[in-house]
């Protein structure tokens, strides 16, 4: 039976991947050197690409790494001197903090369990701010307009953003962020192994401030990453096949439309919102609607949630566990190679399930 | 006209590759969570499989991470507290150097330019002494006696070999050196983003020890890599087709059988330097046989370069340029899914290159 994957990451491929791998196999792309003429193009369109899909204003670069892990690790080396404010709600958020703290940053974390963010919280002293767009873990979402609050208070503080799971398909307005960053293996449905870091002049500036002061890498330092980017490479041999791959799923993206993609991301997750509170066995985790997350559904289950995964799983649907030990919850992507008609059959068999 | 690659890497696919990625596909391999138990068995088949095909003995561990680049990185970070010595014979060797430095270690660097490394030329007093099995920049190869000369002499210090493009063709003794590493585009004919970093107790040991005294990385740091490994599993999302692909690929070496691998890479390697030998516009740059890559061969060219690879394109064998700027200098790559037959192609029509 052909399964269909609504794990939040790495998740069902985007519907044309396939396609494109073999592309790449067929055309030699991943045979070529990373210091060629035909990879330089591949990098040049894959950003072209991103910033005309995002609407990325023209101050913000786009570095590739291995993952967002990786990206934490470089942004506090490279834009945090000695003090960072971490928004949490959840433990993706919180592990950027632990990040920090093993970096020995003065790391502030600004607890929001499974509430909003409260902008009076939020102190607007730090050199780095970190908010999240999306929290895997809980499917806890911050609004474009939360994020324009925060911003218009903290004027001083680098804004970081991480948007794994949220990017395209929750929008936000990227001018109110100095950095940004997400891996491929969500919403954009690649094979995972690629992060991607946005950074604006902001950033380039505080790294330069501060890279005599500690040490800020070396391959991956934002100079050096920005060096390379410059002449469209790599400072290493990066997953060319994922900057290829991910360079062509923009490229169909765009031809959806982003405006098609966010709509039809809304239309799913109000399916599968009102399938779960209409389910006798199952209740949202996150109650409050203005955050709840529009990309990852966690839903608390009545029974144990194994049953629930493995019922979904005989029909074909293969749902997430809930993140972390002992939570009887399941977890549901709603990824833009999902399509409405697969959601609804989703939502059809969830309803049958008890 | 089929291309095929002689780029030191990325490089030719192995001749299988294509089959695997495609079976991924089908077999939904991309989509899996990392944090499964599907993941677990195809990471712990893949060391396995390393393990058997290099006879490497028990007490040496397998990290998986994204570039050699990073295992530098990680090396300099989790093994190295204050000093480290570099015996340096090309730009790669150089830049493990380069690297420490920029981690405000005290790096020494012993050059040995064209020449073999000279034994009593390195003390014995470091905490890390870095080598190197075959220096892609240069085609400069470090024989297994060598290495085992090295080790006799250097008791104290940890040995980290580069085996960068070396792996599984350039045989050494593996219980001489403390680490080795790799990236699984070149001798393997993956497609790029995965390093391979393999490590033993005096390692792990050694990172207990100083990791209280320094910052020894976060996700990466080796005690995360390793507990993580233990569970067969990587600290963030990995590159699941690259350790996949290369499960595969190593499963079809353990059937050709290293021994094959060994000896068809000598006799290839000698062809074509016999074929540079008698060429007229052609000359190795390493003259002593000794000290000759097997895998990546170097040859000065009377008129530019870009003519000998432009003339070979046209014929559908794509060779490498020599590293770094200005070198007037053909690089071709000598790896196990080049068969005898391409190779004897390759010389006979570098014969008429004139």
């Amino acid at each position: 039976m052909k399964k269909i994957f609504f794990t939040p990451g790495p998740s069902e491929l985007f519907f044309t991947v396939e396609e494109h791998i073999k592309e790449g196999i067929r055309n030699n792309i991943y045979s070529i050197s990373h210091r060629s003429n035909e990879f330089k193009i591949i990098y040049e369109e894959c950003v072209s690409r991103l910033k005309d899909l995002l609407s990325i204003p023209n101050n913000y670069n786009v570095g590739f790494l291995s993952s967002t892990n990786e990206i934490w690790e470089r942004i506090i080396q490279n834009l945090i001197l000695e003090d960072s404010g971490h928004c949490v709600n959840g433990s993706f958020s919180k592990k950027f903090h632990d990040f920090a703290l093993l970096n020995k940053i003065n790391a502030k974390s600004y607890s929001f369990d499974m509430k909003e963010y409260i902008v009076d919280d939020i102190p607007n002293t730090h050199e780095l701010l970190a908010l999240t767009l999306n929290e895997t873990s809980t499917g806890i979402m911050c609004s474009r307009e939360k994020i324009s609050e925060i911003r218009s208070k903290i004027k001083n503080s680098i804004i970081a953003l991480d948007c794994v799971s949220g990017i395209p398909s929750i929008p936000f307005n990227i001018n109110d962020v100095d950095t940004f960053y997400f891996s491929v293996q969500k919403c954009f449905g690649l094979p995972s192994g690629l992060g991607v870091w946005v950074y604006n002049e902001k950033c380039l500036e505080k790294h330069l401030k501060i890279k005599e002061k500690k040490i800020t890498g070396t391959y991956h330092s934002l100079q050096r990453i920005h060096e390379m980017s410059l002449k469209y490479q790599t400072p290493e041999t990066p997953n060319v096949l994922g900057i290829y791959v991910f360079s062509k799923v923009l490229k169909d993206m765009m031809n959806i439309g982003i405006d098609n993609i966010v709509r039809d991301t809304n239309y799913k997750s109000s399916l599968l919102y009102n399938t779960i509170n209409n389910h006798s066995d199952l209740d949202s985790f996150i109650k409050n609607k203005e955050i709840q997350s529009k990309t990852v559904i966690v839903a608390n289950c009545k029974n144990e949630s194994d049953m629930y995964i493995n019922a979904m799983k005989e029909r074909g649907f293969i749902l997430g566990k809930g993140y972390g030990s002992g939570k009887n919850q399941i977890r549901i992507a709603n990824f833009p190679t999902h399509s409405k008609e697969v959601f609804e059959l989703l939502c059809d068999e969830l309803t049958l399930i008890k």
